[in-house]
């Protein structure tokens, strides 16, 4: 890595997962935003878009081709939506550019399992096997080199981060977890729909998509590949009355006898050289997250069941803090550059 | 009256003010629904669009027009935005319906000032001068015989029944008052806009259309008559991270030396005969009122001001509950029928 | 029973649940609340310790005996705490009253539970086996002649309430079962605490008391009775930033294949003559059950599993409500009056 | 400056404000945190204080005498309450530490109008001549000599930031004026009390000291300085359910005829080199400022009122952010220091 910065790029800057990689950005030593996109050919200026970016970052929001993303920036993060992402990512490598993306086009291993999950053929299929699914606590190693990184879906991360040591040790048996998480609305995405209305989430909680997610066979992807057997989760969402933040509350059962400090033992373990992930001795909650890159967890037993609990902020570590932290790896820079919270 | 129910119908049964609605009318002994509208012609269930009230209504919402509307009910509340309302009106009222009107169409008595402030032709404006303003707390006695009510705006309601008794009684200035309004944000309607997604509205607080709001010139014609003298308000509305409430902060010039004890008394006596409107020593919230048709007042005076505070839910006694007291009134109950809270 | 009004009191009046109870009661067309009670010295206006009540009750808190209490009223609700209810029952029955205690000293049936739970000595243990369990849809034929009525708890009748049909009818296995449950913060009652302050409330979610919840084992006895055999549960509650509302998602193994809609078939003849549980297709959400008092409840199947939805209102369904419900049985009066949701 | 880091301490730690403060300083280059006070006896990790604070800073509150404090720390920050302030500053000043103040104690010049508004008498009162109101954008250059600085209120930063360049520029009349004022919850502190618990601040919306909150005075006295005369203002604060954010709509009257474009370009004028106050064209709202130590202004002119509105997040610019300006300024060291969102 040089001193000097790394010109990035955001292709569809209008959501929140963007308004967020653009807070971290605009004070990170080692990036410079030089383009931001948007369908709209109107042009708005970032600040009119994202009023809490006005100071911080001065750019207008346009309609630009990947050639012209690649053009003026070596890195691209993709803030587009499934089916989208793909549309462009050809383009953008075959002009040099490397790419996070952070929809879920490049998650899948099989293209036969996307195509199932998002009801899209997949028009790139060919580039998956090189694809690095960008989970450094996971695959640190492999992200450096990678031009093309899969940035995790939120759900996915915590629900991994979470299980990920009591798998590879064998603590746990790989089927029948079930994963009961909670999120925060901005999951849900900044396009006007009636579900996200202020009025219908307030004072509100339910379920949707039970056992039906399509978080659901990302996280038993990569845990069968952590746990070297096929791993099956129930996964049930639900929508919580507030910005920010996913809890998930994950059940399994013990291989063998396990007391919760042992599991706790085994996490801290696991995550020595992870500086974003902190193993508490209490239960975690949301808000001691939020607006960082950390994520929270701890461990109990009761009842003859091994209850993981993991919390963190959807929108930082998972969505746009952790495509920084493939950033960082990327251009060769510690995992923390632009995290103040941890001395980056 | 007689012990028979009367007939109603709801058009445009699938937004905020019209699910309160139809929850009051649900429980009303007088009333019996009838009919409910939409534009979607897939006609569904009522229980479908407002999942609260399934088990208490069981009926469609179809696409009807106003002679059907008019064959199924003796009384047609209209819940359709301003312009939708004045279309049917003519035709509602030729087939012998009576019709209360919760939209803005027939609120103010001069069609100019109608398209000035709403950009649009009045197409019905010979009505105009026969059309009742429903307050039943100013004009209890000529809602009776009225076949067209129009039912005032929430915010106008608020800062009506605070100012009211005291421009009547000569005890504050007409001109140079600051009426300082929040709301809730159900009062935004619930088409999904950006403005009202959850992630802009939660953790949030602004001010919007600052003296340019539409109610401010409804909220100065019925002060006019009141105080019989040009009444002049800025209006400055905010928008509240909470589901249902508005709160008017009012400032006003003491029209001579008044004390705070003889303003609330002022108040007491103008309402002696109206159980909605409760008069407090204390400061009103909001929250006391959810979910009522009261409306809380109270006075203080400091720093040589009159400073009114109203508090009221905006889509009951600022909405379906006002439109229900004019029900009542057309049909010749008693006021309080259907509110179980005040014994009716 | 006769047109008269019965007397009620309200023991411990100043609570959320309290509030809710005077609410309903105050509409209810059968009783006349005659006392309320307070520690406090000072005799405080209900409406001033509960300013929604203002006009819809007028009566001050009282510290008052249970001698003279029972002079007042022929049902005493507690709203009181546990330990301190068991403390005033002996004497309130002694004195003629019968009793509803929304406490928990009377819903174990053995004091040692209790003691193990509450780290009380039950000093009225002799009692207990003359207690009903007031959970109408369970137990209706039994509570028209209980001197003292246990009304449950709020976790608990929505546990119950989803499980006990599947139970009863063998569809689930009775033991591994997981109650993933998320409530409304009037659940943690009045009394001012660190954390329910809304500042470390709102934004936030976490779960507490993993497997360790005062709820567990009165679930687990009821249940039990219910399935004949010994029901073991794991409860996770978890705190969300939202007044009320409790929703329960639920884990069970089926016993044999089972399909989601043969599962809401069972359900809805269980509930067939239950007024207040609403069986859904669709996924319940807690804002369709705020206050009123129904229990939505629905199935799923997926991943072998059968998950169980429950939704209600914490502070009525959970609380309040079904303590009318049960004073309408003890009084001979429809399970429905008072509730005009339901046409009583 | 040298390039060491100035060793500062934080007394009274455990509050919104201290933790907002802790936040910005272990992420602050020139700031070492050497201790943290708290009157109880068991010394807690500040991370089970705050819990976002896990992994960022690893102190104990400790129970230090003044003494104890200035021999750890060059910089004391007091986050104590009004009166407990007053009671250590003389004993730091002796001990050779400078002090940044963020209780009231020494804002107000004059000690008999500090006992009027907080009913106590003020025990150092000869040292108020001699303190700094630690308002950078007004007394830039004062502040960096001081040893100590009393940091301004939440609302009081808000108004005066509102009003000093149209006071000062004499566009409006120094009498006369309106400040209604919203603030979240956090403002009102950390102590358990029944009015700050989440249900009852959550859905509601109230007033509270109308023309008698203790930050009226204060504006006065900072504005009739910048205004060479009297102002005097009418105070009215509204508690807002959510965590953080002021947002003040001031009412003023020109004292010529003046266009909100002027108004605006006088503001920006004013400001041209305060790096932390944002003046802008569309209306302001709190969310954009929140964890951030921006002030965003704009100005309307409607119905002869001149109606500025000012958001800004209380926590940071009204509380923590303000007191490390002053500690950089302090120091030696750019006022932008340790605030990467505008480059520090």
């Amino acid at each position: 890595m040089s001193d000097a910065r790394t010109t990035v790029a955001v292709h569809g800057a209008t959501g929140y997962a963007a308004r967020e990689l653009l807070t971290i950005l605009a004070r990170h030593p080692g990036a410079e935003v030089t383009a931001l996109t948007t369908r709209r050919d109107d042009a708005p200026h970032v600040a009119d878009v994202h009023p809490s970016l006005r100071g911080r970052l001065d750019l207008h929001c346009e309609n630009l081709s990947p050639q012209q993303l690649a053009e003026r920036a070596e890195i691209v993060f993709l803030c587009t939506p499934h089916g989208a992402s793909m549309a462009v990512v050809p383009a953008l490598l075959d002009a040099g550019a490397k790419v996070v993306d952070l929809s879920a086009d490049y998650r899948l291993n099989d293209p036969a399992v996307y195509a199932e999950w998002y009801k899209l053929d997949h028009v790139d299929a060919a580039r998956l096997p090189e694809t690095v699914y960008g989970l450094p606590e996971l695959l640190r190693t492999q992200i450096p080199g990678a031009r093309l990184v899969a940035n995790p879906g939120c759900y996915t991360s915590t629900t991994i981060l979470a299980l990920a040591p009591l798998l590879a040790g064998g603590y746990i048996e790989p089927t029948g977890i079930i994963v009961d998480a909670k999120s925060g609305t901005s999951g849900a995405g900044r396009n006007p729909k009636l579900g996200t209305l202020f009025c219908e989430v307030n004072e509100n909680l339910a379920a949707y998509a039970v056992g039906d997610h399509r978080h659901q066979p990302e996280i038993e992807q990569v845990l069968s590949d952590v746990a070297q057997k096929p791993v099956d989760v129930l996964f049930t969402p639900h929508l919580v009355p507030m910005d920010r933040g996913i809890l998930a509350t994950i059940y399994a059962t013990p291989a063998e006898p396990l007391t919760a400090e042992a599991a706790r033992e085994a996490l801290s373990m696991f995550y020595a050289n992870s500086p974003f992930v902190r193993v508490l001795d209490g239960l975690p909650g949301t808000k001691a997250t939020v607006g960082t890159n950390f994520c929270d967890l701890t461990v109990r037993v009761a009842k003859g069941k091994v209850v993981v609990l993991a919390a963190l902020d959807n929108l930082v570590k998972g969505a746009a803090g952790v495509a920084v932290q493939n950033f960082n790896l990327i251009t060769g820079r510690p995992e923390i550059t632009g995290f103040p919270e941890v001395g980056g």
